[in-house]
């Protein structure tokens, strides 16, 4: 496709978009490329994402810091005489008072803001069908920014809510309860200004001609209809990425995946049950050994977060309700690469590698998984003088943290377009987040192959890009058919006065029209990644707008980390879920039931 | 077994408990027998259980309320200047100021205390064996009671934390999150003086003549030891019961229980899953209707709180996240009496009645359920003149909430005992709740027979009843011995002083003796029964210990049977975290997320 068309073209199109639906190919063509005009401007972004925090997060962090317990003296203020120091005190205690009374004020407001919704447009069929499938990181920061009354906009998502993905780790342990990352659909759809119509429902099947979707219900509850067609005029897809075992013999069947709400219940059910299992009775040595040998392939950030969660929970809890275990309790850590967490700097890998070193966590670099068993890892070592050596690791639970492949779906519609031949990785776009070959068709995350990381950040960043293209889509052709109807107008009417005035509306429309069409191609501004790396310290790599990169690690990182990720989850509700579930691990511990 | 025998013979048996294991049955039958010499006493429990309360947990909340907030401010102090207001304001603000700070240092200690347990006598296996099957009521109620450092304690059960059940019904929903009712049976192991082995496994089979136990490990994940026998000397058998359907078909396949925590979680599942399916594109509205169609079978106090629970999350949180759902939303109860609660007093039930035609939950009573498919409820209805007729209600949920039944391992014990021929609701015991036909074998809760309703209550005062006589056994066998090998002291000293020295030990050690064997028959002492009733109101029956029964039902009863549970919750973690749920439901309502 070409990037820029005439504008001539451009308003015929917009006039047809708003009048017929569906389009023809080549019409829709046009409207898409409308909004890609002007020049490229240079996109920011608000949001932080996986991993990630910048400067924005800290100062909003003491911000609310500030509000609750008031600002720090600052230095000019210091007073010399003590009955400065006391009026200085008084102003303070006053302050401090003051602003927790309207801190707790405005959190009561938000949460009963939060719980009552006003009363929706309804939806309005005669507008373009926008289908947007998945409800991740991409989808939701587009629903987020989106401008719903623009569309009769549609969610297609197998799960009916948002998962705070960076504190998956947490909930392998009870440190985070499932819950309290999982913001339902249903609240975020329910705040939009027009209604959202949202199917819980899998897509499993996109066909890009007839620009429809086909939609079965895979739950197990199942109605008459469990499957139905779909037609869109503009499609979004979102659906995220599956897990790859990379072909190898025996990780699907045996090994837990850390990607779903469902895999972290599975291996929190499937610790403890391991632990009662290694103390049943008459159980020999070597087999409680295996039973206690916790193995994590993927030295990612999702698999150095689990290794010191789960560190955590033996060193501060299992050690304590369960004595007999003893010191058999081992975690070992898996990765192919030389290092583990090849994203950050490289002090922060080697402070990470130290910190394992004193947990007791056995990193296994350069060693490659070749066949699993249900009791045993086979794998590839390559010792230190460069020579291979198979070795073999009796283990209890396996947990796969690496690895991403197209889910179904999208395999599915790259066989269908040609463009997409090519492609292993997921659905090609061009700059602006268009899946090659398709015409307002997008795809945003981890199913698009970009040049990106498949991090939450790069998937947010797109997810808001996408909604500000496609409110700037809806605006641009609302304003040129305004434009079109004027000249109709200008040419109908005969007053010299009528002309005039028309004339002059005409081009402050333009006007506008010149001022909305400025979105330029995705660019994505990296702002830095963050990881928990056990016994309360953390690592963060922060990237300035200038360049600058800091890297920080330790306990204060740690704080930082958790008022970070607090910030990043959307709600105020689940905000307080996360604080509490922490403040409650502190106070009472993790739980060691086996549910 | 004879319920006396002679002292001489006690002592002997006695004697040989302390020094062989295992015993022979005569010998075993005796020193069970030695506990039931004094004459019957009647038993009192301080514990309340499912559905009750009495005067003591009224008075323990009032106790808890003052410590926060200071007592209310007697009439006798009431002041007639106002000089003497202002001083007994003042001193009504200290001490509420100084019992705030007491009750968040007790709580501090409480909690501090709970996670800090200290170091355990190790198990001593010279000791008898002594073995708790189950892990319910009637086992932690014993092992909250029995003193183990005079066995070898082990406890089996196949899930390794006590269920808190009266509030199993509002996990259905989120109106409490699983966890919260969830209390790790290691804390309580834990905190006992000397240490208790815990085994996660199913007793598959009880020899009750070679005194051993299958043990079955029949969780996901087996080590290689999966299957093992454990000999024991004394047991007590607290598996509870199992659904029963009564033989009527397609109920097994197609309803829900309630009895573990599982099966709440797949209610609360597919509580969603039928919301989301009814919702599904393209549905019909019929279709519809029976999706959006909730039916419990049962009208005992788990039913009716289940359907309170479920009517209050669609008026209080789906109706406004769920709008679409509109009017379709029914919830019905189906009853085979003539009357819901039957345990209730006639006003009570009467009260109940009503509330749920305020609330459009539909009571079926004299309605019996004869066959249940996949999406219909086949059942005879009696109508008003009595003639009979049969109805189809097509359903999105069924719940069956009725019916005990013996568990497999229980069945299979009482085939190999003649004494339980005749028995089919579960394990015949006598007074003191010896397994009727074995020795050293005693059963509590559900899965004995007895004149009792199968509650929590029941279950707990057994329990507890079962630890005072079993320390009662090991002091009466300890002192015994101890009388005897001051007798063979005496026989063999030769100085006068000496032997009368020892002649005044064995009276006061016999003084103890006597004091020691008063362990009466159990007597249930029944305290009285709670039900919520949905929209914030409660019903409760109070039987008061001169025989006064209170009936009291509304908004206030339901303040009592919130605190009442909040009393009865074991930990004060659970406590809190109770405590919390409903704070957060308060605050954010319930998820309506589908995990």
């Amino acid at each position: 496709m070409s990037s820029s068309i005439l504008a001539g073209s451009a308003r015929l199109a917009a006039r047809q978009i708003a009048r017929h639906a569906p389009l023809s190919r080549p019409q829709l063509s046009a409207a898409v490329s409308a909004v890609r005009i002007a020049a490229v401007s240079p996109s920011s972004s608000k949001f932080i994402t996986h991993h990630t925090a910048d400067s924005s997060i800290i100062s909003s962090f003491r911000r609310a810091y500030a509000t609750e317990s008031g600002p720090s003296p600052s230095p000019k203020q210091s007073a010399p005489s003590s009955s400065k120091f006391k009026l200085f005190g008084l102003y303070l205690w006053r302050l401090t008072y003051g602003s927790a009374i309207l801190g707790v004020a405005y959190v009561g407001y938000a949460l009963y803001d939060s719980r009552h919704p006003y009363d929706q447009m309804p939806p309005d069929p005669s507008k373009k069908t926008l289908v947007v499938l998945g409800s991740g990181w991409g989808a939701v920061s587009l629903l987020k920014k989106l401008d719903t009354e623009n569309y009769n906009v549609i969610v297609v998502s197998p799960r009916n809510f948002f998962l705070f993905t960076p504190l998956l780790p947490s909930c392998t342990t009870g440190t985070i309860e499932n819950r309290s990352i999982m913001e339902p659909l249903r609240h975020i759809l329910r705040h939009k200004k027009a209604s959202v119509t949202f199917y819980e429902a899998e897509c499993t099947s996109i066909d890009p001609v007839n620009r429809t979707l086909l939609l079965r219900d895979n739950s197990e509850i199942k109605g008459e209809t469990y499957e139905t067609s779909l037609p869109f005029d503009y499609l979004v897809i979102g659906v995220g990425a599956q897990n790859t075992t990379f072909g190898i013999p025996g990780v699907q069947e045996n090994a837990c995946f850390l990607k779903e709400i469902q895999d972290a219940q599975k291996i929190r059910t499937r610790i403890m049950d391991c632990i009662e299992t290694a103390t049943f009775k008459d159980q020999s040595p070597e087999e409680r050994k295996r039973l206690l040998h916790f193995v994590v392939v993927g030295g990612g950030p999702t698999g150095i977060e689990f290794a010191g969660e789960l560190q955590d929970f033996f060193e501060e809890d299992l050690r304590k309700w369960v004595p007999e275990i003893g010191s058999d309790f081992k975690v070992s850590l898996i990765e192919a690469l030389p290092n583990v967490l090849p994203m950050f700097s490289k002090e922060l890998i080697s402070y990470t590698e130290r910190s394992f070193q004193d947990q007791k966590i056995d990193i296994k670099s350069k060693t490659m998984v070749k066949k699993v068993t249900d009791k045993a890892i086979f794998a590839e070592a390559t010792n230190a003088d460069g020579t291979k050596s198979m070795i073999e690791l009796p283990y209890g639970l396996l947990v796969w943290a690496t690895g991403n492949a197209p889910r179904p779906v999208v395999r599915d519609l790259m066989s269908k377009i040609p463009e997409q031949a090519k492609s292993r990785r997921g659905l090609e776009v061009n700059d602006y987040m268009v899946v090659n070959g398709t015409e307002g068709i997008w795809a945003v995350g981890d199913c698009a192959a970009t040049s990106y990381a498949p991090t939450a950040q790069v998937a947010t960043q797109q997810g808001a890009y996408l909604a500000r293209l496609l409110n700037s889509l809806a605006k641009t052709n609302a304003l040129e058919e305004k434009v079109l109807e004027l000249e109709d107008l200008v040419a109908a009417t005969s007053s010299l006065d009528d002309k005039k005035a028309i004339t002059v509306e005409i081009e402050n429309k333009e006007k506008s029209l010149r001022r909305t069409k400025t979105i330029g191609p995705f660019q994505y501004t990296h702002q830095g990644a963050l990881a928990y790396i056990g016994s309360d310290k953390a690592i963060a790599d922060f990237a300035f707008a200038d360049g600058r990169k800091v890297a920080s690690s330790g306990e204060l990182t740690f704080l930082f980390w958790r008022s970070a990720y607090v910030s990043m989850v959307f709600s105020t509700r689940n905000k307080m879920l996360v604080v509490f579930d922490w403040i409650k691990v502190k106070m009472f511990g993790r739980d060691v039931s086996r549910e």
